[in-house]
């Protein structure tokens, strides 16, 4: 285990955490809040605890999988646990956990929170849990490969580690172009996004914020009721920009290097948009007798479709209320997630394509067990070793899965309350049902329920993997 | 497709039927009821058909996998339809869709009843309900390939269809003393429980149809209390007695030819046991609120926690009154099920060892891309493609389950109910939780919702692969 690279790399985390807290910092400066100074210590604090971290570069930079997973996961955990210190300076979050959940909430882009009343929070602290989702988003390793120049070593195994998705296809040849593009291509769509909000004429604020929920497929909102108040012409706009967030993002890179062809032909985004187009006009059929107005109906159907499957977690309606079905179509989206390689949570549509694809092989091998048979997926033939990740993939979210709704149940809420608080966090949506609906929040839980959310969040963020490995005896052992 | 055969092994379906309805049919004649009758001309329409279909022996007995599946698939519902017409016939049970569920539900040894009160019942047809059990639970194809010779043709491959578990070992080379092998321990266990139960002085009439119940996995009982109105030595009876029919029969076989260490070596056994003793002393801890005895407390625990692991169903208490702990215990327990080998249901024991050995290996896998690593079970090298078998077997239970779940939240009951039914179904069980909780039945279903239960009951008794593949195309093209 090459410590010291993981050291190196987790200092830079703390710079680029240092440098986030700018953003609040500016916010509070400019609406005269107190609050900024909790950044600003917090930001000073970290930025030199960074700096002592990097100021030396290690000669061995070399590093495996195992360094991978383990800086990757520490770099999240170490993340969020600075990142929940301005919550508790302030006093806007007392609890530690609570903070720690928060902020853990806002990196993983689940958007679950435990505060009910949001409104009265300064402005500086609002603005901080929202550009949370933006960092979380596309990876803050990501980040780093794109800014920081780092020669030797296997980098893949970093963006590996933290990228979305059973197999991550570099671009281009060279790892930190590859993560460059891929901000790019971030940045633009946030910047769009944003501008057409404030054409929709939502406040400067309101649309920096919503569009950091929307491109991280977070889900805080700075209202009580998420984004129910607002204009039925932002709603549709952040449920088109909700669903551009969850389409795997190797599609835009196609579109600008003019390769229509192939960008159109993806086997995982058009079934991303059969499921979408699906669920919106089963869950509009089944809600019909609760609307007036169709155009209402097929809005608030499709808002909340868009922002379960991309994993947002923002909310225009209360679904809990909804009838069986639209609640049971939900729950099953909850799980499938957006496309593999966007900002998005769940299991990942190329997974279950993959799966069910690995399936009838099965079934078809079954009828004929002498025939060799391959899966194809986007085209190519899919490799062994990643059916049999995706497999183990399925095992172990399984596993992690039943275990936490177990620790749930010593809580004593209802069995829906803890299967969809688990769904919730594991795939990095936010609301769940009944007792975590989208007009609830999961300050119901006591501290141990929290510690296991929390971990369902880090695991579902950073695909399951990384984060049991760190409970391994394997990982910390030398060979 | 080779369909004379086919229809040649369905005829000794309904000879081996009308045989079984003599059973009943003496129990009526000897509590003088009427009914008797019903099953009369049901026994003669049957036996006639079965001997037009097997009066002439087919030439070409060959027979491959996809033969085995369909003949057994098919088998079963015709006998389950067939056993379905005493009930309809005698006005016991109106509705055919009723009756199929009700006998599905026997040969299933599911136990999940659509009457609220069966007390009343004639004595004949409680007799019926019980032997279907019975009959189910160690597979009717199996019986028949113990008294049936057939020459020719790979019988084993109706057998791999028929027995539960990921694999099928022969105990010895021909498949017909095998089948006669586990059907002689299967008859030795049955009236020794059913001799020890008539010692603890239980009535005559009951004994037999509780150790049917027992025997099979089932869960029919003959009160509409099930087995709570009898005295604890009868319940610490019928405990031990579900739990040794949930072990794999091929430890039996071991301990028959005195290869004791081999059998104590079991890794399934030893598994099944430490899940069932931790189970208990979990859900005796939490429930010990409830209770002013321990010895009733622990009796309590220890009965449910038999009757849900081994897929029985009988109950003597209402879990759905229990906190939470204990309800998600259950239901963790409704989906492991059984040994391989028994006749419990579920996903099985030594599945889910597999499956996490498989996970286990591809998180180290993960670590060392490079090292070849794989995965022992009973002291023997797993092959590879049993490994798949197993991850193709959850990937189509998932989406079984799913499906299902999904078709019911149509009739509009909650989403523990749906998810329970379809979990107490597939699994074997009979009693899920809230509205379908032991104390409850599942008359509360519409029409369709009970079809797609139907087909889950037949699914979770076949594993899956047999049924799935009827809806095949493949199946049916020839090659």
């Amino acid at each position: 285990m090459n410590i010291t690279i993981i050291g190196y790399i987790i200092g830079w985390i703390l710079n680029l955490e240092a440098a986030f807290m700018l953003l609040p910092i500016v916010t509070g400066a400019i609406y005269g809040e107190k609050e900024l100074f909790c950044f600003l210590l917090t930001a000073v604090v970290s930025g030199a605890l960074g700096l002592f971290l990097t100021h030396k570069k290690p000669e061995d930079l070399h590093f495996h999988i195992k360094e991978g997973c383990v800086t990757v996961s520490l770099s999240w955990i170490v993340l969020s646990i600075v990142g929940a210190v301005p919550f508790v300076l302030s006093g806007a979050i007392t609890h530690p956990i609570d903070a720690i959940f928060e902020t853990v909430s806002g990196f993983t882009t689940t958007g679950a929170s435990i505060l009910s009343e949001v409104e009265s929070l300064p402005r500086c602290i609002l603005m901080w849990r929202s550009f949370t989702h933006w960092i979380g988003g596309m990876g803050v390793l990501v980040l780093l490969l794109s800014v920081v120049k780092m020669t030797g070593g296997s980098r893949m195994n970093l963006m590996k580690a933290e990228s979305p998705g059973p197999s991550v296809d570099k671009l281009v040849p060279t790892v930190r172009s590859t993560a460059r593009i891929l901000y790019t291509i971030y940045l633009f769509l946030t910047v769009t996004e944003f501008i057409i909000l404030l054409f929709c004429r939502m406040p400067l604020f309101d649309a920096i914020t919503t569009t950091f929920g929307t491109a991280g497929t977070g889900g805080f909102g700075i209202k009580n009721d998420s984004i129910a108040g607002y204009s039925s012409t932002i709603q549709v706009v952040i449920t088109i920009f909700m669903l551009l967030f969850g389409v795997n993002f190797n599609i835009y890179f196609l579109m600008l290097l003019r390769k229509w062809k192939q960008a159109f032909h993806s086997e995982e985004v058009r079934w991303y948009l059969v499921i979408v187009v699906s669920a919106i006009v089963l869950i509009s059929w089944d809600i019909r007798g609760l609307y007036d107005s169709v155009g209402k109906l097929f809005l608030d159907a499709s808002f909340q479709v868009a922002s379960v499957i991309t994993t947002t977690g923002f909310a225009t309606t209360d679904f809990n209320q909804w009838p069986e079905v639209s609640r049971s179509i939900l729950v099953i989206l909850m799980f499938i997630g957006a496309c593999a390689g966007s900002t998005g949570g769940g299991i990942k549509v190329s997974r279950i394509i993959i799966l069910l694809k690995g399936m009838r092989k099965e079934l078809r091998q079954y009828l004929h067990p002498r025939q060799v048979r391959k899966i194809q997926f986007e085209g190519k033939l899919v490799e062994h070793d990643i059916v049999r990740n995706v497999n183990g993939f399925l095992a172990l979210y399984i596993i992690v899965f039943v275990c936490s709704v177990f620790l749930l149940s010593f809580n004593g809420k209802d069995l829906i309350t803890n299967f969809t608080a688990v769904a919730a966090t594991i795939n990095n949506i936010g609301p769940g049902l009944e007792l975590v609906g989208p007009s609830a929040n999961f300050s119901v839980f006591n501290n141990l329920s929290k510690i296991v959310l929390i971990f369902d969040m880090l695991a579902g963020r950073l695909e399951i993997f990384p984060v049991v490995l760190l409970f391994m005896k394997d990982t910390w052992r030398k060979f």
